[in-house]
C-alpha cells in the first residue's frame, strides 16, 4: 500500500444539512452520497461500517446499528472537539429506529437495549482505535436485567466491564488502577481468572470501579446511556488523532486526514442459555483450502470465550448436532457470504436465543498453500476468473511453496510468545545462540541454531550464515539483519518488541518467560510470530497440483517466457520440471571447479609453451563435451543458452593469502630442520609455492571484475573459444544421434565492443563448421552476445548487426552503471545506505528502472532498429525477481532466466506482468 | 592522411584524343581539362609537376620541361605496358619547344640539350620511385660537350651516372655490378670518393659499365637519346606498379589507382665555371623561424656536392659577396615563392653562367619552435589569417615545446645513424642498455639510459620507464614499446630497420658502425632519427613570444574554456601560467597523503571511537584549509572546482604485502630470539601488526574502484564532507580577507543517485552558511558533481535540479562504461587488443565517442533539460588530449581541464574544434 493510493481529500466543505449519520439500512443512500463508487463508500462509512451495511443489505442477518462517518469525525476535530450541527439529532434519529427494530430501548430497565460503539477506519488499523461495549448499562438497568434474565453474574460482569472500559478509554483514567482492584479481588480467592469472581466480588469490584472514576477522572461515570453513547462516540473520534494511531498510520503510509468512522451496533448476546452460542469460522479450510466450514462455537458463551480459550471449544461441524436449523442457516449464509465476496470469509455469529446473528466478515487470512488452492477452486467453482485466480496469489506465496514451514498440527499446539518484523520468509527452529561464534560453533557441530541479537552488524555475518534463523529484539524493515537474512535466505524475525537478551547471563526474557541459551525457539519469518519450543517442519515443495494449475494459467496469460540459469544436467532437469522453457544461461566456468578438472585449468593458465596450453585446453574439451550432453538431453529440444567462459583467470588459482601463509610455515619450518634431506625438501617445497605465488601475481588485478575476463579472454586464446564451441557442437551432434531435438545458444560474454563479437563470432562458427562436417549434422550457430557493459548497451545498434540474440547480464550492468561491486557494497555501504534511506531498494535485488532499465530501453531501441525482432532477456538474480520481471516485461524483454527454484515465482511475475499492462491500457486515462 | 581523402578513381575512360602530355607553360590548359580544382591538377600532373608548371606560370624562372600525366601512366599500366595512341607524338612535340627554348637538340654534339626524367605522384612518395638523370649523353655527345665545355672530368662523371642509372632503373641490372666496377676504381687510388676519380679511371669505368649493361641486360645501353628518353618514361610508369612503391602506398593508406606523372626537364649545370653555382635555400630559419634566407651553396658544383658534404659549403648570405645580381634575383624570388605558397618555402636553384633557374619549391620542413614563429609571423605580416596561423599549428607541435629538444648547434654536427618510427616524441640521449633490469640499475646510479631492445614486452616496462628513450629494431606504431613510451611520456624510436642487436656480444650494430652496450646513442622521438654520440638536450619550455601570442589568437576563437587539474599552489600557478581559465579538478586526496598529514589520516580510519575519528578529522582540517588558501591565490578569482574525498579508505593504509612480509619476518625472528626481552619485544611488534593487518583486511575491497569511495564515504561519514566544506569556505574567507576574490566550487564524486547529492550538499550548505557566518562573508556554495558513473549520466535530468555544475569524470566514466579497469587493462589485455586492431584507439587516451560520447550526449540531453545553460566539463587526460577536446566541443561541453603542461595543447584543441566546427557548417553539404 503506498502513499498515493490511500491519501485522498475530503474535497468538499461540510454544510450543516450534511447526513452524518447512516443506518446500516441506508447503504444506497450512502453509495448514492458518493456517486456509487465503493471505495467512497468506504471513505465514508469506514470498512467496517461499509460491511455491516452491504450484509444487511444482502439479507444477512446483522445486529441492528448505524454508521457515524468518517466526514463527521474530521469536522469534529477540525471543530476543536465539537459535533457539528445535527449530527446529535441523526444519532438520535438513527438511534430510535434501533429501539424500533429490537423491541428494546436504551436505559429502559425493563427491555434495556445495550449498544457498542466501535471504531471503523477506512484502512484495518488494528487494535489502533478504541472500542467501548455494554453501553447502555446503570445501577437501574442492571437490577432490570437480573431481574429479567436472572443471570445476575452475567449482568454484573458486563457492567465491571463497561465502567473499567468507559473509564479508561473515555475519561482517561489510567487502566492499572482498574487492573488493581482487580487482582487484589482474584487474589483474596486465589485465582487468575476474573471469571472465577462471584457475584459478590463483582459487587465489590463495581464499587470500587466508581469510585476510581469519581476521584480520577474529571467527571463520575455517567449514569444516562446516552451520555454514554454520546461521550463514547467522541472518544472513538478522539482516537484517531491519538499518538498510537498517528504513528502506526505514518508506518503504514494511511494518509492522516482519513478520519475514522464510528459504529453503534446494537449487543447481541451468546451467553443468554442453551438457545445462544457464540463462534468463529472461515468458510474453507486456512489451512490447505479444501472446501467446508472450518471453526469453533461454545454453546452459551460470550465471543471472548471462544478467543481466550477459557473453555475447550467445539468444532464448527458438531453445531449441526446441536442447532441443525442454525447451522444450517449459519452454512447458507457462510455461503452467500463466499459468493458475495468472491472470497473465503472469516465470520464471527452468535446465537441468541435461537437468533442466529453475523457480527462480521472478511476475507480470511490463509496459508500460502491453502490461498493457491482456494484460487483455483473458486475460479473452477465459476465464482472468478482465472485471470483473478492468478492475480489473489502473490509471489511471495509462489516461493512460501518453496520454505519450510511449521507443521499444521504441532503449530497448532504452540504458543506465540512473542511477534516482531516478518522480514525474511519461511519457518525455522533451533536452539538459542546468542552470539555469531557459538552460533558457527553449534551450527558446525551439527545442531541447528536460531541466533538471537538485540540486533546485527557485519561482524555478525558468519553466525547469520550458520544459523537456521535469526531473532532480534530491535531493527526494522530494513536494518541490518533483514537484508542480510533475506539476502541469504534465512527466515528471520526482527524487531520484535518486548525480547530481553541479556547476554551476561545468557538468557533471553519474552514478556514474563525466560529461557536460556541452548533452548529451543521456534521463529516464522513469515508470519513474524516466536514460539518458545521446537517445532515440527514440512520441507517446501513445489509438486502440488493447485499450484500446478495455476501456474499453467499463468503461463496462457504471459508474453515474457521464463528460463531458468542451469549449469549441470540435474539442475536443468529441476528447471524444466518447473515450467522452464529453456536454459537462459548455463555457466561453464561453473564445470571447471570440479576437482577433477581444475589441476587441468591450472596447468592451462599456468603453462609455459604454447604446446603445453594447447594440450591442455584439449583436455578440457571432453568434459565440457559430457556437461552439454547433459543439458541438451534434459532440455529436450528448448533452447540452452551458453556462456563461454567468462571470469578472470585466477579464480581457478589457489588462493594467494593461504599460498603466503604457507610459505611462511615453510620458511619457519627450514629454520627449524635439523636434517639436510629435510632441509632439502623445504627447499624445494618455498621454490615450488614462490614459482605458483609468481603465476598468481601475474593473474592478480586490482579489479578483477573490471579485468582479463569474458569475452576478453576469448579474445587472447582463441584456442579456448574453440574448444569450446567443438564442444557444444559436437555434444548436440551426439546428442541428435540420440533422436533427441536439440537447440543450443553460444554466448559471448562482457563485450563492449561489436569487434569482439565479430571475432570470436568468427571462431564459433568455424568451429561449428568443422563439427557439421565431421558429424554430419547441420545445425545452425546462433551466436549472441551478454549485454552487461554500459558501453555495449549504448553500441547495441552495431552489435545486433552481428547477434542472433541479447540477454541482459543485469547483475554486472547494475555493477557498473551504479559503478558498485556488489561484493563490496553488501559487505560495505549498501546496507548503510539502505538503512538510511539513500538507495529505496537494492539494485541488487530490484533492477534499477531509472539507470539500468533506461540503458536496456536504449539498448534495444539500438538493437531493434537494426533487428526488429531480437530476442532478448534478462538472466541474473533480477530474471527471479516480481518487480523486475514487470519491468522487463515493460521493457519489451522477450524472456527472463532465473534460478530453478524461482521459476514458478517467475511464471506467476510474469502473468501478473500481462494484467499489469491489460488492466492500464484498459483503465481510462 | 586518410583512405577516404586520397582514394579518388579515374572515372573518364581514355580516348585517343586525349592530352596525353602539358608543357610547364600548359597549366591553364591542364586547369581547364579538370574544371580547374587544384587537387585534380595535382592528380593529373602529379605534385612535382604542377609545382613546376604553376612556378612557370607566376615567373620563375624553371628550366624548360614537360609532363607526361598520371592518367597516361594508368593507361599505360591498362594496356599491359604500351602507350596509348599519340602520347609519343605528344612527348616529341614538348620535347621539341623545350628545343626552342633553349636552342639545345637533344642527341645534337654541337648543342646538346640534356634532360632529366622523374617521377611525381599526386602524394609525395620519397624514394619509393624512379629517376634517370642526365638523359641525351651518348659518345658522340660526350665528345662534343668535352670540346665545347673543356670539361672532361665533369662530362665523363655524368655519362657514368647515367649508364649506371639507365642500367640499373630502366633495364634491371642490379645495381651491385656497377658498384663493384667504382669500388675497385676508388681502391686502385686509395680513396673512398668516387669524386677522386681521375679521367682516365673514368673512361674505364664508362667502358666496364657499358660491357655490364651488354652483359647483363637483354638489350645493350641505348645510344638514341630519343630511345632513352622513351624507356625512362616507361621506366618510371612501371615503378608505380613495383613492389616497393605499393608496399609504402598500403602503409601510407595511398590509393593505388592514381598513377605517377613523370616529369621531362632539362638539365642546367651549376658545375660550368665560376659563373655558375648550386645551392639550396629556406625562405626562414627551419629551426627557430627568423626571417631571411637560410642555406647553403657553392660556386661551380652541382647539387649534389651541396647536399653530400664533399667540399665545405658556404651560407647563402655570402652568394651577395659573389654574384650580387644573383643573390637579389633569388631573394626577390624567394619572396615571390613566399607570397604565393603564403608559407615558408624550401628551394633548390642552379646558377648556369650566370642565369638562375629554380629547380625544386616545397613548403619547408621546420621545427616546432619555427612553425610556430612563422605561422604568427605570417599573420602578422598579413599573408595569412590568425585563424589559419592557429590551425596551421598542430597539438604536438605545441606539444613539442615541452619536450627537450636537441641543440640545434650539437644536432647540426651529429649524423643520422638510423631511422625508425617516430612513436612517441621529444628527444632522449644515454648509453646503451640491452636489457630493461640493467637500464633500471644504470638509471639508479644517476645514469641517462636509452633502453635498445629488438622489441619490448610488458616484462621489459621497469627497464622503459626507469630509461629516458626508448629504441627498437622491429615494432609499428602500436607495438607495445610505442604505446608504452607514449603512455608514460618517453621519447621512442621504434622499428629502426637496419639496426641488429646482439645480446650475446652485448653490440648493437647500426648498418656498418656497432657500438658496445655503455656507449652513447641519442635519439629523436620527434622524427626518429638516431644518432651514434651523445648530443647536448635543451629542456622544454612554453615561455615563448610567438607561442603566447599564437595561443592568445587561439583563445580568441574558442568557444571552450580550458581549465588545469591542479592540486597544490605552485601546480596551480603554473597551470594560470600556461593560461588556465580556472582549475577543473582539485584532488584533495592528494593533499592526504603528504608525510605530515598520512598519519592522522590513518588515526582517522582506524579509529576505535567515534570521538577519536571526529579528532582526526579535526587534525586534517587546517592542512587543507592552508591547501585551499594557497590555491585561491594563486588563482586570483577563476573558478576553483574543488573534489570532495575520493579513494577508498584502503589507499590510505598501509600496503598488504609489505606488513605480510613483515609479520613473517617477525615470526623468524621470534623463534631465533635468545633473550626474554627480545621475545616480549617480538610478541608486541606481531601483535601490534596483526592489529594494523585486521584494519586492513576490513578496508579490503575485492574491486576497490567500485567500493567504498568517493560520495560513499561522504554519505557514511558525513563529518568528512563537512571538515572539507569547512577548509574550503574558510580559506575562501580568509583570501577575501587578504583582498584577492575567490570563487571556488565543491564537487561531490561518484554520485550515482540524486539523493546521494542532495545529502552531501546539505552538509556542505550547512558548513558554508555556518562559515559566512562566523566570518561575516557572502559566498554561495556552488556545489556540482561529477558523472562518472553511467548511472549519473543517465539520470542526469534529476541530478541536475539539484547541481549546480556537471563535470565529466571521463577515465572512471570510461573504466565504467567499458568495464575496464584502467591499471588491469594497460598491463593484461588492452595493448594486445590495440596491436591486433580489436580496438583501434585507446580509448584511456581518446575519449571513445561511440559509448562514452553518446552517454555524455544523452547526460547533457537530459541535465539541460531540466537546466539549459548547465556549466559542463571534462576533467582528466581526456582534457588534454585533441581528439577528445573536438568531441567535448561537438557533444557542447563548456570547458576542458587537464594536467597544466596540457593547458596550452588544449587551448589550440579547443580553437581547432571551433574552426572545425565553422568549417564544416560553412561547407555546402
Amino acid at each position: 500500500m503506498t502513499m498515493e493510493n490511500v491519501r485522498e481529500h475530503d474535497a468538499e466543505a461540510a454544510t450543516t444539512d450534511d447526513q452524518w449519520v447512516y443506518g446500516f439500512d441506508e447503504l444506497s443512500s450512502a453509495e448514492r452520497s458518493v456517486d456509487g463508487s465503493w471505495d467512497r463508500v468506504r471513505g465514508l462509512l469506514g470498512g467496517k461500517g461499509a460491511n455491516l451495511a452491504d450484509m444487511t443489505r444482502i439479507g444477512v442477518p446483522v445486529p441492528p446499528g448505524f454508521t457515524v462517518t468518517a466526514r463527521a469525525c474530521n469536522e469534529y476535530l477540525r471543530r476543536g472537539g465539537e459535533f457539528p450541527p445535527t449530527l446529535w439529532e441523526q444519532v438520535l434519529e438513527r438511534l430510535h429506529s434501533i429501539e424500533e427494530k429490537t423491541g428494546k430501548t436504551l436505559g429502559d430497565p425493563s427491555r434495556p437495549l445495550l449498544v457498542a460503539c466501535r471504531s471503523g477506519a477506512k484502512f484495518s488499523m488494528p487494535g489502533m482505535m478504541d472500542t467501548v461495549l455494554d453501553i447502555g448499562l446503570n445501577d437501574a438497568v442492571v437490577a432490570g436485567m437480573i431481574a429479567s434474565s436472572g443471570n445476575e453474574h452475567f449482568v454484573l460482569d458486563s457492567y465491571r466491564r463497561l465502567i473499567q472500559m468507559f473509564g479508561s478509554v473515555v475519561l482517561g483514567v489510567h487502566d492499572e488502577y482498574f487492573e488493581d482492584v482487580l487482582s487484589a479481588a482474584r487474589a483474596a480467592i486465589s485465582t487468575s481468572s476474573d471469571a472465577d469472581l462471584d457475584i459478590d466480588a463483582l459487587r465489590s469490584v463495581i464499587e470500587s470501579f466508581k469510585s476510581i472514576v469519581a476521584q480520577r477522572a474529571s467527571i463520575p461515570f455517567p449514569t444516562d446511556p446516552l451520555d454514554q453513547l454520546r461521550m463514547a462516540i467522541e472518544a472513538v473520534f478522539e482516537s484517531w488523532d491519538g499518538k498510537r494511531a498517528r504513528d502506526y498510520r505514518a508506518a503504514a503510509h494511511i494518509a492522516n486526514d482519513l478520519g475514522t468512522a464510528v459504529n453503534v451496533v446494537s449487543m447481541v448476546f451468546g451467553n443468554t442459555g442453551d438457545e445462544s452460542a457464540t463462534g468463529v469460522a472461515m468458510s474453507r479450510n486456512a489451512t490447505n483450502g479444501a472446501p467446508g466450514l472450518e471453526g469453533d462455537f461454545l454453546i452459551n458463551a460470550q465471543g471472548e470465550d471462544v478467543v481466550a480459550g477459557t473453555r475447550p471449544t467445539r468444532p464448527i461441524r458438531e453445531l449441526a448436532d446441536e442447532m441443525p436449523e442454525m447451522s444450517e442457516e449459519f452454512a447458507r449464509i457462510a455461503q452467500m457470504l463466499e459468493s458475495h465476496y468472491r472470497d473465503m470469509q472469516d465470520m464471527e455469529f452468535t446465537i441468541e436465543n435461537g437468533v442466529l446473528w453475523l457480527l462480521q466478515t472478511r476475507d480470511g487470512k490463509r496459508t500460502a498453500q491453502a490461498a493457491v488452492r482456494i484460487a483455483v477452486d473458486l475460479a473452477n467453482e465459476g465464482m472468478i476468473s482465472r485471470s483473478e485466480a492468478v492475480s489473489r496469489i502473490s509471489p511471495e506465496q509462489i516461493e512460501a511453496f518453496l520454505h519450510p514451514r511449521f507443521d499444521a498440527a504441532a503449530l497448532s499446539a504452540a504458543e506465540v510468545i512473542a511477534t516482531g518484523l516478518n522480514v525474511s520468509p519461511g519457518a525455522a527452529t533451533g536452539v538459542v545462540a546468542l552470539d555469531p561464534d557459538l552460533a558457527e560453533r553449534w551450527a558446525s557441530e551439527g545442531r541447528d541454531v536460531i541466533l538471537v541479537r538485540p540486533e546485527t552488524k557485519p561482524d555478525d555475518v558468519h553466525g547469520m550464515l550458520a544459523a537456521r534463523g535469526i531473532l532480534t529484539s530491535s531493527g526494522g524493515r530494513t536494518s541490518h539483519a533483514a537484508l542480510v537474512a533475506r539476502q541469504f535466505g534465512r527466515p528471520a524475525v526482527v524487531g520484535a518488541e518486548g525480547v530481553d537478551i541479556d547476554l551476561s547471563d545468557r538468557t533471553v526474557t519474552f514478556e514474563t518467560l525466560t529461557i536460556q541459551e541452548g533452548d529451543y525457539v521456534s521463529i516464522d519469518g513469515t508470519t513474524g510470530d516466536v514460539y518458545s519450543e521446537k517445532i515440527a517442519l514440512i520441507e517446501g515443495d513445489m509438486d502440488d497440483p493447485y499450484l500446478t494449475e495455476l501456474l499453467s494459467w499463468a503461463d496462457e496469460m504471459s508474453v515474457l517466457d521464463v528460463r531458468a540459469n542451469a549449469d549441470t544436467g540435474p539442475d536443468a532437469t529441476r528447471a524444466a520440471r518447473f515450467g522452464a522453457l529453456g536454459i537462459g544461461l548455463c555457466r561453464t566456468e561453473h564445470m571447471f571447479f570440479d576437482p577433477d578438472r581444475l589441476p587441468i585449468m591450472q596447468q592451462m593458465i599456468m603453462a609455459d609453451t604454447r604446446t603445453e596450453r594447447d594440450q591442455a585446453i584439449a583436455a578440457l574439451l571432453p568434459f565440457q563435451r559430457a556437461d552439454f550432453t547433459e543439458l541438451f538431453r534434459a532440455m529436450n529440444g528448448k533452447p540452452v543458452i551458453i556462456r563461454l567462459l567468462d571470469p578472470p583467470l585466477h579464480e581457478f588459482l589457489p588462493d594467494r593469502d593461504e599460498l603466503l601463509r604457507e610459505i611462511a610455515d615453510l620458511q619457519i619450518k627450514l629454520l627449524r630442520a635439523t636434517h639436510l634431506t629435510e632441509l632439502e625438501s623445504h627447499v624445494d617445497s618455498i621454490e615450488h609455492a614462490n614459482a605458483l605465488m609468481a603465476q598468481i601475481d601475474a593473474h592478480r588485478e586490482t579489479n578483477p571484475m573490471l579485468g582479463t575476463r569474458g569475452v576478453r579472454l576469448g579474445v587472447l586464446i582463441p584456442e579456448l573459444t574453440t574448444m569450446q564451441a567443438t564442444a557444444i557442437f559436437e555434444a548436440a551432434a551426439d546428442v541428435i544421434d540420440e533422436g533427441i531435438p536439440v537447440y543450443p545458444e553460444v554466448m559471448v560474454p562482457l563485450v563492449s565492443d561489436v569487434e569482439e563479437f565479430v571475432r570470436q563470432r568468427r571462431v564459433i562458427e568455424t568451429a561449428a563448421a568443422q563439427v557439421q562436417e565431421a558429424r554430419g549434422i547441420t545445425l545452425a550457430a546462433v551466436v549472441g552476445t551478454m549485454i552487461e557493459v554500459p558501453r555495449a548497451a549504448l553500441t547495441a545498434g552495431e552489435i545486433a548487426e552481428h547477434a542472433d540474440f541479447l540477454s541482459f547480464g543485469t547483475n554486472d550492468l547494475t555493477q557498473m552503471t551504479y559503478g558498485m561491486s556488489r561484493d563490496d557494497a553488501e559487505s560495505g555501504f549498501l546496507l548503510d545506505y539502505l538503512e538510511a534511506g539513500v538507495f529505496s531498494e537494492n539494485p541488487f535485488a530490484t533492477l534499477d528502472a531509472k539507470g539500468v532499465g533506461r540503458l536496456i530501453e536504449l539498448c534495444l531501441e539500438g538493437a531493434r532498429a537494426a533487428k526488429p525482432d531480437m530476442e532478448a532477456g534478462i538472466c541474473g538474480e533480477h530474471g527471479g525477481d516480481p518487480t523486475s520481471i514487470g519491468l522487463a516485461r515493460q521493457l519489451g524483454l522477450t524472456y527472463v532466466s532465473c534460478s530453478p527454484f524461482r521459476v514458478p515465482v517467475a511464471r506467476l511475475a510474469a502473468a501478473h506482468a500481462e494484467l499489469a499492462i491489460k488492466s492500464s491500457t484498459e483503465r481510462p486515462s
